[in-house]
């Protein structure tokens, strides 16, 4: 077969990082750039001269390519895919997939009867530091995951119409949910609007998954230092994934707390702490983002299911308005259902 | 005056802290240690040859003594203090004062009676690094405060009888108490049961301040970092305390964001972030016990009322209750009225 | 006037960066690549298709180029930038500019008998942290400078044929003439040869300026740790610059030690301390390989010196000469003149 | 045996916490305490009330003690324990044992002849952490060693009469001949003296060791940050013991660099690295100087020679007056001969 012949929409503050390795990859070709600043489209073809640029994207629909990668603003997202879908072109779509999980689940639907393949780009999915925590939990070396501490705070990038939950809280809901192998089955959220009286800048939001799991999010665009930490704390050993550290991003803590086997007596009362080494393993480095446009044009090439399909994109914006409606209740404990999509096949 | 005689009830985990202070304070005497194991009394007078030592703590109630200070498990606190109140002791107690708010308003009321004084032992509210938090509030540098985050996580001492909320988070309720100069008026919490069924070993608070502050405590024992951090965002400047830093304890961040003038146009939005400096003011180091003995020995002898009397010990622990049925209830909202208690005279 | 026509030859470790600036900057143009390596040339001619490649440079003399950027191995920079100077060609070369001083000597002759413009790659003298280290010193604002302390170590990178000093340390000797505006008149240097037998891979270099200001660098291709730091020490001030934090980058030590007005007495005698805040100063990042291609293109076209020019190369080379015989001879205090070239005119 | 009756002579800066130590332990008494100052007297008179106290440490010579503990100004050291010994009492003397090796040989002479005990207080030799190093050269997990770097850096603390060199680097010098084994064959050393005309305040010694093994300390009495780092390069593995950290000190870097078979191709050249984990092994914590403390009691009551013994001492001065040499003279290799002390026993 020959190269993958990809669009890109949307050329802002994501896009060129998409539209540089559909351009390096090997087997891909990055024909044409939509944008509707041409101020954009000038610097993407001053960087790469033999692509075409167009400030309408309804002019890739009928360029003869074989998919397309959208990084438009959220709220676009729905229109934008659809219309591409129903020409015939597969979509890798930014994370959320949509605002709204009616057109997640349209979305979905479409791309089954097309035959065609919808991805949502969750790049920590393709992040060699979480597939280590998930071999981590999935071989028992943690033992029973006893809870989740997630915190990915920053100053700044506000997003238009959008609260800081559904910006940043979609990196760590894709990670849970690729971690444990669950989905969760509640979720609560408090946060504040400081900046913008309609908009939230700081979320809190607390998930409950099967077995007790518990997992907690923090998530703030107001914050002093740029935090990204992942504990998961076992029965047997506790894992820290900081995203910040340059070299050593996974640190496992042998370290546990047995249960005494009594607890009765009067005197005073000691559990037996096992204290252990700490080990960062050697992790070598893969660009997830290439990671994850290769895996793209492998599954268009090769007819496969991406391993972030549009169900995955769907589930994270089922448990998003989930927990928006606790934000607005103030705290209330939503149910998640993720059970009731229609699946026409299961991903592999 | 001549010095104060003090007994120590408890000399476990932190009360040998108290027993070195008073035995070296320049105007108190540490005359008896009181504790139930004959070896730790050993070890007591080992140290200090001339105290006197009992494993009945009743025998201090006949000594002569102007003090005692209570270091014993919290749910001993009440009836100790009650014993000590009633034979004319002055007492400091540490914290949480009480296990029921009930008992709490109870000993406030009996040292009014006998115009004796009783401090609970929030050590913080004697740090000079709280105080800096506080000033840098108080003298509106950090503009209005949007949100105060706080951290205090390790793996490890669990108490019996007492989960890690009643163990850990009473230190940051009363730094935001002391800080914000507040009381909040509601609460909620969630946590997990991981290692004991009844015991929730890792927790997270939610507070509702008046003028829209919102702050929130992650205390666990299940952790694998030790972590001591509370943050405070303002609309000027933000700050972070962090306790595990050996030197740079204070960092003020001169970065804030300005919300845009308007905000309805099609385009891209770009808020205004103001970044700046970041100052780590030089704080010249004082240890904070040593402070609050200090303070405790002054109470008594000058007949001032402390800065951290039972009424603040009391406000915890009705905090403390109100998020243990949020606790209970997994999550729910419960509003915290901190103006019923009867003051015989205000807080200087 | 037109775009800088501008030929890249090499395209190794760090030619790629030089090459996407010179494609990037409004007012150059990347003509054409030179490499030995097709496979180099492909992965270039695949980034940007508009380039033309060859594996002889010398194709480059007679296609009209106004300049060459030359990221070659440093013992192949001599006959590349004469071959070039003499076809009229200005030349941006990466550190060190030669491995011999004779050879630096004859460029920058040439360079002035054509009148084109020769300029080293020192990327940290257009770096805006070393500008603030720089103007923290002129200002007077440290005081006078006691020491600087310079570490740089990681892991691995070897060259052939050059020891770790002639690889890491052009970066530390740029900087250090830059901040103090001085010349070194004496170095030596020890160090090991523990992987090749005949290649220093770690090395310690002490240099002497004037006014009794000592400087001593820590080079190391054999250590577990990626350290980049600058101390400086000041009789009113300390700063460190450490180029690993990601975003505090400069932190000022508002501390220092007076002499005692006297040290005669017997009793134990207390130097005063000054203690005071950590400031870390805001600064505004540009990128510094940017700054520096933008400042070759500004020289190229407008005639002016360039800040680095083959005359801050060529001492750079007399530095690492004498700093070589010393560590050939076991660490020999070793004098280093670098007032002997002739000038035509003063950088200003 | 009855107890050890101990007294120390010495309660500034570092003597209350040998005094604390010996009051303590099980099978030691603290009979007395001598110092010139009346007000250090009185403040240890107030921790410990059962205590004598003198200015005179004459006194101490026919009070029937078993040992004293010397922490008075280095120079003074010899005196001291000259008579001490001459009165029968074995002495634990902190480092430098004295400021001249003559002066050390002729203590060690002089307890070899009473048969009574001299040790010198360097205390990382009783420090689990340094253990740990010891242990992984000994073992041969390092593989060879390459070279050891040590830092040891803070603000202040000066001494009177006395260069940075004589009194951080003992601590250095004593862990570098413990985890090696072996002692040094050269010494250079080059510094300023910043703030008093003739005492240096930052010093760089490098060291030389058998088997092209190379030592390298950084003291300094005049640096913003407190840094305490020893890293052990090995052709296996690397180590770096960091002493600020206050959990994690022993981090191993399962990393190394593999010689090509050859190197005389004209491609570009790859060393192979082996990268792996690091593993910062758990270390269960004991204070060195009570571990030292109880040494020096076992050693005294048992008849046993002290790990850390006179010879020891003298080896650390005679390093240091070599260093001096090389220091007046502007950084001179200056050989160090360490064979030619009498010995009456070998060390176990």
């Amino acid at each position: 077969m020959n190269k993958l012949r990809v669009g890109a929409i949307g050329s802002g503050y994501w896009g060129p990082n998409l539209i540089r390795n559909f351009v390096d990859l090997p087997d891909s070709e990055l024909v044409v750039v939509a944008d509707m600043r041409q101020e954009r489209l000038d610097h993407m073809k001053r960087l790469y001269p033999s692509i075409e640029i167009t400030t309408d994207y309804h002019d890739l629909l009928t360029m003869g390519l074989d998919a397309v990668v959208i990084a438009t603003p959220p709220f676009t997202h729905f229109q934008i895919a659809k219309d591409c879908l129903e020409h015939g072109l597969s979509c890798m779509i930014e994370k959320p997939i949509t605002t709204d999980s009616k057109q997640a689940e349209a979305l979905v639907e479409l791309a089954e009867q097309r035959g065609l393949k919808l991805m949502v780009g969750n790049t920590f999915e393709y992040n060699v530091a979480v597939h280590k925590l998930r071999d981590l939990i999935a071989s028992g070396e943690l033992g029973d995951v006893y809870y989740i501490d997630a915190v990915r705070t920053n100053l700044g990038l506000y997003q238009r119409n959008l609260n800081v939950m559904w910006d940043l809280a979609p990196h760590d809901i894709s990670i849970l949910l690729h971690v444990l192998s669950m989905d969760p089955v509640s979720v609560s959220a408090q946060g504040g609007k400081n900046i913008t009286p309609s908009i939230h800048d700081v979320v809190y939001m607390h998930m409950q998954f099967p077995n007790n799991i518990m997992a907690h999010i923090h998530v703030s665009w107001l914050h002093p230092r740029k935090d990204r930490a992942i504990t998961v704390v076992g029965s047997k050993k506790m894992v820290v994934y900081d995203d910040v550290e340059p070299l050593e991003k996974i640190k496992i803590y042998d370290k546990g707390v047995d249960a005494p086997p009594y607890a009765d007596t009067f005197a005073d009362f000691q559990f037996s702490y096992r204290y252990g080494d700490v080990i960062t393993p050697y992790i070598k480095f893969t660009e997830p983002l290439r990671m994850e446009c290769q895996h793209f044009v492998d599954c268009v090439k090769n007819g496969k299911r991406p391993n972030t399909d549009g169900v995955v994109g769907w589930k994270i914006v089922k448990i998003l308005e989930a927990a928006e409606r606790s934000l607005q209740n103030g705290g209330t404990q939503e149910a998640v259902n993720l059970a009731d999509i229609k699946l026409a096949e299961p991903a592999l």
